[in-house]
């Protein structure tokens, strides 16, 4: 039974290319991982998967009818997670938010960081352990990077959020400003159109 | 102000030593870290801390009155905590139990593994900052192993837990196996004569 790596309802790009990236190292190490989703891809993570030619998760309404065990990422309050999160066992969160009602009846691997995206916490666990980054995964992260900082501008952006970019951008041969910039206006400019429409 | 580092009431080998070796990281890495205990240190503790020549931590009734920020190592329930918890701000967790009633206002730095022992972890935490475990510190981590996992009879106990044992032993020059029966006796010798007191 394959286990299913996830983020929070109403998805934004961290995310989704969390769930993808952290489902693809979990499968590198030799666990069946696939990620989902909760919820429709906005128009800017829809620009970065298209850019970097990456399929989205398919979308799951409810996970215990297909998986005993979960990851979580970019999340940790059941509000924001699977409707039957309370009938799954979650065995693992990746997450850069504050703890709240988050509960467990067994121990598990919970690693949170106070950083600005989940992402740049997934590039340390590839270094832990010793998986190579791809080009592919290394752009998905930088896309999360991108959107959680809004290119660096936001307060809750560190240090270690820029390094990691700088890294991942290197990988995914994209100039940071550029394909960011246009990422955030495909974002925009979609939530225009639909509220036009 | 200094960083309080701390486990829970009740203190084991575990929840004393991890205390002691997480502020040595800490320190080492720039911050004002101090580790104190919040209950009596038992004849085993008394027998690895004698052994490897370290004074058992301050006791603090109220962690409120030193510090604004803590950090919490073997443990994160509230109610096992400091009474004035919820005064402070949590701003580390390093844990190998299920997460439960614990809560924070802010994003933090939360690590918890399924592993037998929170010194198994720590171990891992000095590899990941490039800083070397001296004796003393590599011996504390093998004696809360060796406490957790009752030299490694436990069903808690991982292969993680073994390795990591057997590299600290190295380090601190000891046997593992005449080691621990010693202190594991020292703790049930000592806990005879108390009963009999
Ligand atoms: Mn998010
Ligand atoms: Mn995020
Ligand atoms: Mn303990
Ligand atoms: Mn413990």
């Amino acid at each position: 039974m394959k286990t299913l790596v996830f983020g929070h309802k109403n998805p934004d790009t961290d995310t989704i290319t969390s769930a993808i990236v952290y489902a693809s190292l979990k499968q590198q190490m030799g666990l069946d991982a696939e990620a989902i989703r909760l919820g429709e891809v906005n128009g800017e993570t829809a620009y970065a998967l298209e850019y970097f030619n990456v399929e989205a998760p398919r979308f799951v309404e409810r996970v215990a009818e297909e998986a005993k065990d979960v990851i979580l990422v970019d999340h940790n309050e059941p509000l924001q997670s699977a409707n039957d999160i309370d009938q799954v066992r979650i065995v693992e969160v990746v997450d850069h938010h504050r703890i709240s009602g988050f509960q467990t009846a067994e121990p598990l691997y919970y690693r949170a960081e106070p950083v600005g995206c989940t992402a740049t916490i997934l590039n340390k666990l590839f270094k832990e352990h010793g998986v190579e980054v791809s080009k592919v995964n290394a752009g998905l992260m930088l896309s999360a990077i991108i959107s959680d900082s809004l290119l660096f501008q936001s307060p809750t952006c560190t240090e270690e959020d820029k390094a990691a970019a700088a890294e991942l951008a290197a990988i995914a041969e994209v100039d940071v400003n550029e394909y960011g910039l246009a990422m955030l206006k495909a974002g925009a400019s979609l939530a225009g159109k639909t509220a036009k429409e």
